[in-house]
């Protein structure tokens, strides 16, 4: 039986396990602040087209021959949050993030590739800015990026994310995304898979097919369609505004979608995105894809997809403390304006 | 053997299992951005002297005889997460929560009991701006709150919590903490104790006296102590300037503490305040309690404990990606700069 939603509710997500509260009324409370974000002057943007050297020496270019008239530059990423330990094998890694006899002190050293996407020669800043050709490249980039990690042999997993904006961690506004190999599933991708091998186990069925179907039967968190695509908000969404982007086909790994699909993909999150843009007025966003690891784990039970979230609320003490994320905007709610918009 | 620290490292917290990149490095990034909070004009302060009725009625005050001369006020939050549910069982509670056959569309009235607490009369904004009696009486009110919840029947957990700033999340700038009283142990809690426990079988030591003894040892992370306490950066600490305070007796339950200790308490969490106000000026901030549950799971391992962090570092597509933190400030680090600020 549906309950009010101007009463609030906690809710599960099924896939991460995760309870989340959905407090409709605390979107009615006072808000003293807000934060202005203020763009420092001085100094050239690093990733405009004429600033090459800028960056690190280029991993690659898109179109390759294109030289100075480039659409999309992969670099490494300057200041990076893990690098290449030539020395480290995957047994040492698998052994340090396995659980054994518990450890005060556990370290490994930071293994990774941290690369960067600059998405635009010019000076764009939101997804919904780029040319068609950069959309296009730059999803493909992604996809490009991933299969040569996949390729080098230390990863098992890479993440794709994007930051847009500085409440939503960027430390640069010219639009980029950025990729990091890692050389083990990561947690809450983990979680992921576990939680949907046990759904495919208990009730024969996959996860992410189940919900896409339950969603367009019920239609009221559905925010977008295409042939390929669905965009909803989660029925346990952690953010006000949260949207995933789900393929309709069972895909576990998104470094093996097809070019015309990975094209389709840009294509169809600019549009999500521009109806964000168009509700709350050009907000601060991260996206990020979830895929299914290279060792094959999920291949089959697991569907990639894309999870986007505006940074309109912010956890706090709440949120740290407990693990619950709560969101003053119902999912439902969310869709309905996101739909029209 | 310790590792350079200009190089990045991965580190596993042993409480909650989670992981952490340390990617001193990515500290010298640029930063193109800086959000100034913009506090709005127009309307009095909710929580000042003489707008008493701009809030729900008084649950209690401190002192409890002192009519408009209050110097700390209790009062139900205006805007609730969760709301009290009189319908709800336990065993309803229970079992929403349990895992059985995973559902798509898991859901649960909101249950749960929002307090604020109004910890000065006139308008300060952080803890380190309170007088003696108001910060005394403030900690004073955790601890009766929480005593007083759990003599109320339907709760097993309450999370303690103050947001200071835009940047942490806070609505209201005038200085005050949150208590919900949970039917059910959250998630980070619930981690939190099962690998306190988990360290008590494997080793037959708990988790945090040697954690306390082992950072004792080592020094490189104290960052202050008084007879009653210590602060520390945790060896795997989320966010820039991590600072956790533990108390050196080992006690479960933050709500069984003496009075003594529950006003040591908050002199030395001022006192740690003070410090990262120096060093980081005036940051936004939260801290939050975490305690053993009322049922007494973790009574014989668990040791309660108060966890604060500025908010001068922002979690960014791979945090919300990955759920593993990178932390641009190592631990060590932040310890040296904070012991003699």
């Amino acid at each position: 039986m549906p309950i009010a939603l101007h009463q609030p509710e906690y809710r599960k997500d099924p896939l991460s396990d995760g309870w989340v509260v959905i407090a409709a009324e605390r979107n009615g409370r006072p808000d003293e602040f807000c934060e202005v974000p203020v763009r420092r002057t001085g100094g050239a943007c690093p990733f405009c087209q004429g600033n090459e050297n800028s960056t690190p020496g280029e991993i690659c270019k898109y179109p390759p021959d294109s030289g100075e008239q480039w659409k999309v530059r992969v670099v490494p990423n300057k200041f990076p949050a893990v690098v290449r330990c030539e020395e480290l094998s995957p047994a040492q890694v698998s052994k340090a993030f396995k659980n054994g006899v518990p450890q005060l002190f556990t370290s490994l050293r930071g293994h990774g590739g941290h690369e960067v996407i600059i998405e635009s020669p010019r000076h764009a800043v939101s997804l919904t800015d780029l040319d068609e050709e950069s959309l296009r490249l730059t999803f493909l980039a992604y996809r490009d990026r991933m299969q040569a990690l996949a390729a080098e042999g230390p990863w098992n997993y890479v993440q794709v994310f994007k930051n847009v904006g500085a409440a939503a961690g960027s430390s640069i506004e010219h639009a980029h995304s950025q990729v990091v190999g890692l050389p083990a599933v990561p947690v809450r991708v983990a979680d992921e898979l576990a939680h949907s091998r046990d759904f495919l186990n208990k009730t024969r069925r996959r996860l992410f097919s189940a919900m896409l179907e339950e969603e367009l039967a019920q239609g009221e968190r559905i925010v977008a369609e295409t042939p390929d695509f669905v965009a909803l908000c989660p029925y346990a969404s952690r953010f006000a505004y949260e949207t995933w982007i789900l393929p309709r086909q069972p895909l576990p790994r998104f470094e093996l979608s097809s070019e015309s699909l990975t094209i389709a993909l840009g294509r169809f999150t600019a549009t999500v995105i521009g109806k964000l843009e168009r509700t709350l007025g050009r907000p601060a966003y991260n996206y990020l894809i979830h895929s299914a690891p290279f060792d094959g784990t999920g291949d089959d039970h697991y569907h990639w997809h894309l999870e986007l979230f505006p940074r309109v609320t912010k956890p706090a003490g709440f949120e740290w403390g407990t693990g619950y994320y709560i969101n003053p905007v119902a999912p439902e709610q969310a869709a309905e304006l996101l739909r029209v918009a």
